[in-house]
């Protein structure tokens, strides 16, 4: 990564989202402009591959840029980096048309895709999906609802896993094109936190694509390996959220008077703010191990094998609960910093301990993560850290 | 108390806040109507004494009876029973002339009183309180700006702790009507949880009451003092939405599909669940001692002097720090409960997080509440548990 | 309890157990000669009801000696109390008989009783007990081998629970005096903490008793019933320790120098004391609250079907499971509080962290409690707090 | 580092500490025979460099070995790693002259050298050391006690922090061979953990060196930057324990009955060793990423002036807080996993509790490290992380 583009990055974020909190944290309707002003950073889905037009940045790259973004505003940071779950699974396991058809265009035009997984009675037991997909001559036919998918209503293309009308085992992962008849949208999600994304509930009504845009591979596979990407990332919010909460709680304490002098100089401030900065620290340092365990399988010419192989990675795993449970607990020490000023809107930090309430909860609440680390990591004898 | 009196509480909580969460999670303008409804109870200010005409219950019914309010909702509580903290002031330090002009009238017409302490730089150090209280022939002249009052707007009468112009070490604690000419709502607080109560920002401008409007005693003494109740009571909302939220728990779980089953038949349910019970249980015989600790000292004929002496009652403190501790960790488990559902508002879950989190917050921080057991009940031996 | 009572078990804490607290954490090989002096207070066993020559206090006062003891040493605490297992059975299920030819004697000489349930591959599950009884003519023989058992080695009696040879779902509990041949001390386990206290794997070949030494009703629910008083009396001994290491960190703080002072005058430390307060304050409620409810139950007449009723007591689960919570966490801060000079024998912290680790791990460690209180007191809905 | 030099530090592990362990866990008289089989490995003092006849590893491969040697025994890990506290400073800051009567010999012998920093009245604030070193013509005499030194009885020479006679404001760090006259060994510490170790308390009496034996620079400085290696290793030993207790766990888990099959498959277990392996997995990340940050000054031409600067490196701070509190963490939640045995001698827990607990209590306690890292990392803005 040039040393530009993480200070074009932290321009944007000064310029489009510092201003003004408030308006990040209530749901507009459609997506933002500042979206169309981070386009012009032209690091728009800055992963994307070189030889489809894109700028190839790593995912270590990748940290650092959610960083800078989500310390800014992390709803605005998950819209703009969780195109790259499906992004991942087309990349590695779609056909080089699929990829020129719809890659291409995404890093050209700094547009969006989506990814449908969960069900209502599928949420961490993705085995229980019931969206169904059937052949019908040379086209795949799809119907189902799916719960919860980020960008779905303004994405160019979405990643549906379903299962195989012909065989209940067989979970296949389909690109479908966002304006494909039958794709409607049941509801946006009125979210408690990061309320500057769009998440919405989506029905697939007989929605028809060629056979063509299936995905090699099981689909409940290929969702695990592009989780890989998105989990680390979500991760990363948490490390922008906690920079900002620290710097909220230094900016506050600067002025707050305390006994003769300021909050600044007293010693019990100095453990709490101390204690936040191990924790943002440890988290920086094992977001950027985590992204260069992905980034070293990415970058293996082997790589859509290596991962068949492996799944879901070890340290995606841990960084997203890492950094869930560290940034929860600075949000909680934080959101006790501000006396009753903090529990007011004059200051952000509600805003930000609900928008860092999500690190734990989407892709895999930590219970699960836990049983993934437990049964993965922990029985096999070799795979343990 | 009387076994109904409980049941009418716990009537009023299903039938006017039960209903409908949303709107009390909404600021609305004046006073809600649900107040009007516990008024018909004839329960409205419980804790006033039988002689001026209320029901003279004790602060342990007071512990039951909030139990069940903020079950329903903190914000309704808090409205309900803050007023403690100015008449617990009025009655133990006023003139009997000014308990019957003022406590009496609150007792018959279930009306509500606010206190004024902290000011924009007298938070938890109310020693730097400028607000201050001339004497004026037999008058008493306020001038100065409090920072969070609740329930101000719309009380018969304000508690307010000034710095007396002619001593600036003394600090009276004055009776001021609301309709005195010159007290103003500056703003109501936009607060991020609670929202069902009205907190304020006033203004004293040459507010003018007759001397015998002032309280015996130190006025950051008597604050202490009163704080005792509220704080007890304070604690005790976290208790409710505890409940609450285990309720929620396990009113998703009995539903929510898992493995072959539902999830209240797995076991790390089970554990979180377990623990939330236990943790319970213990805010329930704490809050009950300390509420009985309260009623001791009370129920004496030398409560005044015997208040004077002690100040600020041990278990009161350890109650707000213990339950909104307990508190806070069992919001936090249970928002990780309901999956991604759990963080829309389709679920009262982000409500309930909100909510609890004021119980750490408002009438001393656990920074403070810890400095002052050390100073007042570690230090001095005999003090110790 | 008459005040004189509580002021001898000080007295004692302070005159035998006080002054080599080294000795104390020694293995010794027979009970300690300190059990010899409390007798001399007349206090020895002084739950024993006064129609058996008892002194017939109660559980809350049990709370309130227990937690002198523990102050001194858990070890001896954990000694003198325990027998209260194996006591509360009989007392409850015994015939007039045995309770005459067991219980009076260890009212009147201050001697010692045993209970053996877990068993080595039976620990939280004692429906796998394997030590089977056999009915022979009029007597009973029991075949076996008991895991963990204290103070075997020099009781008067043991209340052994075993499986029925006539009824693989039948588990009798039977009283078997120490002499009984065929009863054989395995050996003395080698504890990490707790060290003057003994606790012993045993064995039972051909051990021969008459069938008037079963008590009335299943062993397993005698037990979890027996259990509700050690339960209680094992998370005052948290209590008890926690509050000496809050007198060590005081003492050692008084006279350790710091910046222009002492550590007393750190607003750190002022911060971990506090809250450790907080937490033995909130400690005792609870037990108090917990041995109450049982004293509830055990006055009633009908004790013995009420507590076949209700089996574990709510209270009695949530008390050992904060207790060993609140302490382990009071004695983690506490570890950290005397600098290096911590980590060696001339500070006891070592041994009281020791000590009251096992809080959490005897009689059922979390896990286990969290699934029982979730079991019974969670599932159905009147149950809950 | 050489792949097989890893190998012969597993290999020395298992053959020479994995046989016994409660043999290391008794203060044994002398340096125990292992340290003389882990010499004909050929690493010992792995980390001095090739030009003074050492193996010149990074404190990368450093984490490496100090990970294996205290998933054997941290004891032993401690007595091996301990010298480069020392060694670093006479490297960084001794003369040419120094660094070849000293260090050479280190290196070619596999001896141990020792840092004499803290005193009684001067633990976490050695502004406060009263050892004073005055010049004697050619010679420096040195007079004064020292609390805890590790090694030192048998140490081929330690580094002495003292004050000047001549100027109060002074502290210069004096390299003493261990021979010297008037060098005394008051006792040996019975530390409670890290029982394989030695600590010493030691008394200066008159004790002369030649005045080139002073190193360049403050003393206390000079601690400071040795520190960062020393307490990167401290915290890397926290990681070796977790990963034994993890093993132990599981060990346990295969064989331990639980429901109809064995602990392994149960869910909660499941949960605390997923837990466990990502407290695991994110210490190592740091611990690695640490000792780069210590390296890549090390490596640099100007080290020792960078170093001046620098004085204590941010990621050693936050790396001894994390892995001491996260190995805290494991190590009480592992002490709950064996049920009663864990409370015996029979199982290492007990062990392992005591001696991951030094990791937050050695060269500076987390209080301590807590302000250090917010005075000189928070505050000023451009170092925060």
């Amino acid at each position: 990564m040039r040393a530009e583009d993480l200070k074009a990055v932290r321009r944007f974020v000064r310029d489009e989202l510092g201003a003004d909190e408030t308006r990040l944290d209530e749901l507009t309707e459609k997506p933002l402009e500042v979206y169309e002003k981070f386009r012009e950073t032209g690091l728009a889905n800055w992963w994307l591959p070189e030889e489809l037009g894109g700028r190839g940045l790593t995912l270590e790259d990748s940290v650092e840029i959610v960083n800078e973004l989500s310390y800014g505003d992390a709803g605005v940071a998950f819209t703009l980096f969780i195109s790259i779950l499906g992004t991942t699974m087309v990349q590695l396991y779609g056909s080089d048309e699929l990829k020129q058809r719809y890659l291409a265009p995404m890093a050209a035009g700094g547009t969006f895709c989506a990814s449908l997984g969960s069900e209502r009675t599928a949420g961490s037991e993705l085995g229980k999906i019931e969206t169904v997909v059937a052949k019908d001559g040379g086209d795949l036919v799809l119907n189902g609802e799916k719960f919860f998918s980020t960008n779905t209503d303004f994405a160019d293309f979405l990643v549906v896993i379903a299962r195989s009308a012909d065989d209940p085992e067989d979970y296949p992962a389909v690109v479908v094109p966002r304006g494909t008849p039958g794709v409607e949208i049941v509801k946006r999600w009125d979210v408690i936190g990061l309320r500057a994304s769009h998440t919405y509930q989506v029905s697939l009504k007989n929605v028809r694509v060629p056979a063509g845009n299936q995905l090699a591979g099981s689909g409940l596979r290929l969702l695990e390996i592009g989780l890989n990407a998105s989990r680390i990332l979500i991760a990363t919010t948490a490390l922008g959220i906690a920079r900002r909460i620290r710097d909220h709680c230094m900016n506050y304490a600067k002025t707050k008077p305390f006994r003769d002098g300021t909050l600044l100089e007293s010693p019990v401030f100095a453990q709490r703010l101390g204690q936040m900065e191990m924790q943002i620290d440890v988290m920086k340092s094992h977001l950027l191990r985590s992204a260069r365990d992905f980034d070293k399988i990415m970058a293996d010419p082997d790589a859509p094998a290596l991962f068949n192989r492996q799944g879901t990675v070890k340290s995606a795993l841990t960084a997203k609960m890492f950094c869930g449970q560290a940034g929860w607990d600075v949000a909680s020490v934080g959101s006790e910093m501000f006396g009753g000023l903090g529990y007011t809107h004059e200051m952000p930090i509600g805003k930000l301990m609900r928008d860092i309430r999500y690190v734990s909860i989407v892709e895999g609440g930590d219970d699960v993560l836990r049983e993934l680390v437990f049964g993965r990591y922990v029985v096999p004898v070799p795979r343990r850290t």
